[in-house]
Parts: C-alpha cells; sequence; structure tokens
C-alpha cells in the first residue's frame, strides 16, 4: 500500500508573517533589536497572561543565560533542576560555575518531583528550576512554598508552556510562566507559537526589571538613556546581546496574533490522539499523558509511554515504516557523556524511564484528522502484533 | 533656510531580503536555524575570504562568547585588549571570568597599540583581542609575532571589518578575519552588511573547528549526527544556542550577495568626504581617519577627530542645528561605571581622546552626494566661526 509520508513537525503559518517582515523591513526603519515589533510582543504577551515584564530574547536557551546572570550565580551555587529537561536548562547555570543537582521527575508525567526536591537543598541552594514539560503544569503550590521556607528562587523553564494555566488551591488560575520568580519562553519552530529560533524572559520579581534591561542591552544603561533618564549610557554590569532583530519579532507577532486560533487546533488534534489511543491504555499497552488535577494541556506535544526500551524501539520503527515520523526525546542529563562523571546523587528512576519508553507523535497545526486516525491505527496495529 | 533632516544610518536594503525570507519562510520547511541560508551565507563567506570555517551567530557578541568558550577562559585568565571598543568585546570574556587587561589605541587611528602590547603580557595572559575599528587593520605582522613568542591566542574583533584587508611584510594581501586563530563579525544593521542583528564566528585553527561547531548547537554533538557519524546525539559539553533563525540569514544572503555593490558606494562616499575636509586637516583644525600603508578603507565608517571636548561638543551640536546627525563612539571601557574600580593600569591618553574628541559622520548606502556636501559644508563653516 501506497502511505502518505507523515512527518513529525510542519511549521505552521497564519499568512501575516511575510506582511509583518515585510513592515518592518521597509516601512519601520530599524531592523536591530528593541524596535516596534519587539515591544508590540512584548506587550501582547504581558497584556494577555498577565505578566509583570517580559523581554524577547534570540531564544529560550539566551532567556535562561539572562537568567543566571540575573540571580547572580556564582561557582558553588547549587540550583536544582529536572534531569529529563533540553541540555539548555542545565548549560545556562554551567556557564556561571553553578553545580546542578539534578531531580528526578514524577512517577504519572514527566514533571519535576517535587516531593524529591526538599532532599536535594543545601545551603548552597540558591535556585529551583522546574520545566513544564508539555505545558503540563509542576505542582506549583507546593514548589513555591519550600522556595520560600528555604529563601530560594524558582525559575520557570516553560519553553512548551505558552498559554497553559496552573490552578491554585485557592482556586486562582494562573498562567504557566507567571508564578516563578523568573521563567522562560521558546518560540522554536517546534513549538506552539514561532519565529524560528527565538525565546522571552518574563520577570515576576519587580526587583529584576531594571537589571534585567540592562543584562539584555549588553550590560549597558542604553534603555534608560533613551527613555531620557540618563544623559550619556554606558558600561554598568554583566550582559550580552540578547535582542532579537526585529524581523523575528515580526515573525513573531503574526503568530501571537492568532494564538487562539493555533491553540484550538492544536488542542483539538491532541484531543482526537487522547480519545484514540485511551483504549490502549485501558488495557495497559502503554501509558498517555496526565493532566494534573492543576493543570490543563496545551496542545503543545503528544507523547506516550511504551513499557520498555525494546518496545519503543520496536514502535517507532514500526511507525517509520509506514511513513510515519514518531521521535523520542531527551536522554537523563544526569547520564550524558559531558555530566556521567560529575553526577555523585541516586538513581534517577522516572528521568531514565521517560528517557527510554516515551514517544512523541506528529503534532503541528496542518494535521489532518485523516492522519491522526491513520497513526493510532498503526499504533493499535503494532500493539496486536 | 529648511534644511533637509539628514540621519546618521539608513539600513540598506538590496531589494531581495523580502524574497529570500518568503523563499524561507514558505518554501524550505525550515525555519529554525543552522538551515539552507545559513549554510548558502557560511559558504559564501568562506569562499569569498578564504575564511578556513565560519558559523553564523546571532550577533557579534554571541561570536565573541563562543571564542571565550573555546578558548577555555577560566577565572584569573587575562585577555589583552584596546579599551577603545565595544563592552561585548570585554563582556565576553568576563563572563568566562577573565581578568580584561585593557590596552591604549595608536596615536594615529584608533587601533590597538600594538607596542604597548609586550609590556602588559604575563604568565596569566591567555588571549590578545585585537578591534579593527573602522575596519582598519591592526599591525597584524607584529601582534601574530607577539602572540606567537608568548603562546597567545589572538582573536580579531572584525566587527567593523568585513571586506577590508591587511598586507602582510611579505606583500600578501589577506582579508581581516582570516589571519587571528579565531575572528568574529558583526551584521548589526549600522555595519556594512547587515541582518538587522547577527554575527558570525570564523575559525582559522583547524583545531577549534570541531568543539566550535558544538558549543555552537548547544553543547550537543547534534551536528555530527545529522552527518551521520555518531548514532544518537547529547550533551557532551558547554554551549549555547548561537544560531540564528533562518530568515536572519536569508536577510543576510540577499546583502552578501551585493557585497561588491555596497562596498563600491560606501568607499565613493567616504573618498568624497576625505577629499572634501582634506583641506581643515591641512590647517591642523582637526584630524582625518589614517589609513595604514598596510590597511586599506572598507567604507564601514567616515570619522574625524577633534581638538578637545569641547571642540566636538560644539561641533556636534553645530551639526544638529543644521539637522545633521553626528555622533560620538566609544567611552573607554577601563573608565567605564562597571570598570573604573577594578581598573589597576596606567592612563590610556589615546582611548580616553578618542572617547572625548572623535566624531562619526552620516554613512550610508543611500546618502547623496548633495548632503555629503552639505555636511561638508557645514563642517567647514563651523571651523571658520
Amino acid at each position: 500500500m501506497d502511505y502518505k509520508n507523515i512527518v513529525f513537525n510542519k511549521p505552521y503559518l497564519t499568512g501575516k508573517e511575510n506582511h509583518y517582515i515585510y513592515d518592518a523591513v521597509n516601512n519601520k526603519g530599524q531592523l536591530s533589536g528593541n524596535g516596534f515589533y519587539t515591544n508590540k510582543c512584548q506587550e501582547f504577551l504581558k497584556d494577555k497572561y498577565g505578566f509583570e515584564n517580559c523581554l524577547l530574547t534570540t531564544s529560550c536557551t539566551d532567556a535562561l543565560e539572562m537568567v543566571a546572570i540575573l540571580l547572580r550565580i556564582q561557582p558553588g551555587d547549587e540550583v536544582i533542576m529536572p534531569s529529563y529537561t533540553f541540555v539548555s536548562t542545565a548549560n545556562a547555570f554551567i556557564l556561571r560555575g553553578a553545580k546542578i543537582v539534578f531531580c528526578d521527575s514524577r512517577k504519572d508525567y514527566p514533571a519535576i518531583d517535587e516531593k524529591s526536591i526538599k532532599s536535594l537543598i543545601t545551603d548552597k541552594t540558591k535556585a529551583i528550576v522546574v520545566v513544564h514539560y508539555a505545558g503540563l503544569a509542576c505542582d506549583m503550590d507546593y514548589i513555591m512554598d519550600i522556595a520560600e521556607e528555604n529563601k530560594l528562587f524558582v525559575v520557570e523553564d516553560a519553553a512548551q508552556a505558552i498559554d497553559s494555566y496552573f490552578e491554585s488551591s485557592n482556586g486562582e488560575k494562573k498562567p504557566l510562566g507567571s508564578i516563578g520568580h523568573l521563567s522562560t519562553f521558546s518560540f522554536h519552530e517546534t513549538k506552539n507559537i514561532i519565529s524560528g529560533e527565538g525565546g522571552a524572559l518574563v520577570i515576576n520579581d519587580s526587583s529584576f526589571f531594571q537589571r534585567a534591561e540592562i543584562i539584555w542591552e549588553k550590560g549597558t544603561n542604553r534603555s534608560s538613556f533613551f527613555r531620557g533618564e540618563v544623559d550619556k549610557y554606558g558600561w554598568v554590569d554583566f550582559g550580552s546581546s540578547f535582542l532579537p532583530a526585529e524581523l523575528v519579532s515580526a515573525f513573531l507577532y503574526a503568530q501571537l496574533e492568532n494564538i487562539d486560533i493555533i491553540q484550538n487546533k492544536r488542542k483539538e488534534i491532541w484531543t482526537r490522539y487522547f480519545n484514540g489511543l485511551k483504549a490502549l491504555e485501558e488495557k495497559g499497552c502503554l501509558e498517555l499523558p496526565k493532566t494534573p488535577s492543576y493543570g490543563c494541556n496545551n496542545g503543545h506535544m503528544f507523547y506516550l509511554v511504551c513499557e520498555n526500551i525494546e518496545q519503543r524501539t520496536g514502535l517507532l520503527k514500526f511507525l517509520s515504516d509506514k511513513k510515519i515520523k514518531a521521535v523520542f526525546h531527551y536522554q537523563s542529563l544526569h547520564k550524558s557523556e559531558f555530566f556521567k562523571d560529575k553526577y555523585e546523587g541516586e538513581e534517577l528512576e522516572n528521568s531514565d524511564r521517560y528517557s527510554n519508553c516515551l514517544v512523541r507523535l506528529p503534532m503541528f497545526f496542518e494535521l489532518e484528522n485523516e492522519s491522526i486516525d491513520r497513526i493510532i491505527d498503526v499504533i493499535k496495529e503494532y500493539y496486536t502484533l
């Protein structure tokens, strides 16, 4: 039978990207960062999600590096984070000299296991970095409480978590990224809202506002200068060039404007997968994503967890043979070539299980129902072999 | 009299930018970094300037940060560089813990005073960073010799120096950026060749190739993986996300394709300024740029040096009153708010003189002869007051 190829990801274009890029390039007269569209995007994100402050960056990695500088991470400081995450979560802090203390994931979904955090805290711990994997909220009430008790900063790596929420025990619904002291988002082409490469730093603790702007602008007080607050600008702190070019922000704005349409469609796809594969979970063949009671699904990723690595290898090959591109994801960072000799902690059972058993299915705006149904059928076929 | 406003800089568009961006976005199917246009730009730069290897970055700042990581700069290492430079030259190394040792500029033009370098070398010195200010070559024969004698790395901060050359004492003409072990370029909107924000790392010492690619790709061996050299990729080193989005590279490619046209035009403007202002220099009113015998002018910037700060303040105001936007430039980094308490060296007389006395005149592709002539006339008028 002649199957149609189903790719894993296809960047979605709203149709306005070229228009705004053209406007940025040909009309607005500023191509470098911190211009018209950068501001539009920042204001959009603040308005829609109630973020206190927000600065676009060239990547989520760069936003994390800004965090590490803002928190004044020094050699010897310890930072707790899940091992099941992207390398940048760790690299950003390692570049400042931090010792990374890796924590396990939850058994029921890949978020940091909040109950394991306490035992990892020492008098050198400076921050807890949580990752809202697949846009599924970590238990932020619990985590913020631990942090407050121990005077630690909380950073939300919300790379995958745009337009997702946490419901606090008092019933308050908070957007992910608005809870920790600092948060980071990604607009990489594999995300819901994209600009090819791109990211944002969200600053919820106002004591970081001024310095964040300085670090963003290469360690200078250029922003104050343009607001007329100082009469010339100069070198006042560490910093880097974290600003995206205006054409990147122009592209991003076309996406943000259409966020509700994008999100609705992605959540429909997610739900179709979920309903179609439920029977397999009920039979005990595999695990589907668990949306925690305090969280919601933001249609970022549809994953499933196989029983073991052999089953996963078999499933990926079976899908590939039918021209369906499904992929695994992170490998536990504490077992990486770079870190394995430095790791002194315990076994991280769940992190390793997701490393070995998790599969991501194709997930993009233009994925047709027909394709989703075929993917579901092929997975069902695999489990009846 | 009603003067036309003359801005300081106006980004030039070749006309193909939107076309290539459209192609990257709508046809090529990859928006993240390290795609079709990134590769096109890198190949273009290698072919045209004989660079051994080249990686596009999100900014020249980021390219400098890659350099600092590649050189394995550690706390306590010393790096020699001019004080008359942009903050990023220093920040990139400070972020890795380096002690910056600032050097004076030459008396005749703002390049590092190569004769002052030797006395600044200690057993902790790791690298010499030279800045080809205004695209005017530093004395690279002399500097490479000192470096070799002392086993130091040489980094060319060639942010302003695309398409400029150094003529070696043996008569060999080498593009700036091809001489040091590592070099960096900027494509910020104020440069000759632009992408809004953007930069490139040039790697002339092949021992850095493999690690550069890893650092560029967030500390992973993803590039090796895509070439089929390893069967999965993972975390193997430090790193960050240094890659520009494909739309940035697509924009840049439209510029690079037209580099000869851009360069010819800019050099014409430069020459018109130079000829028009020569008489004032001969009268001793001001200094014009000095192109060293081993260098050439790449049309990046037209600057002049006033006798003192009062004369400069007066000139800038006089130009501004006639709606001409001329600007000063760097302030000596060793005297900045951030560094002044850390500086232990001698007075840097020339660096301070350029900080106080240098003026940059409007310089961009579309600057008309009529405007140039008016600027020249206004400057002449100022000096006859």
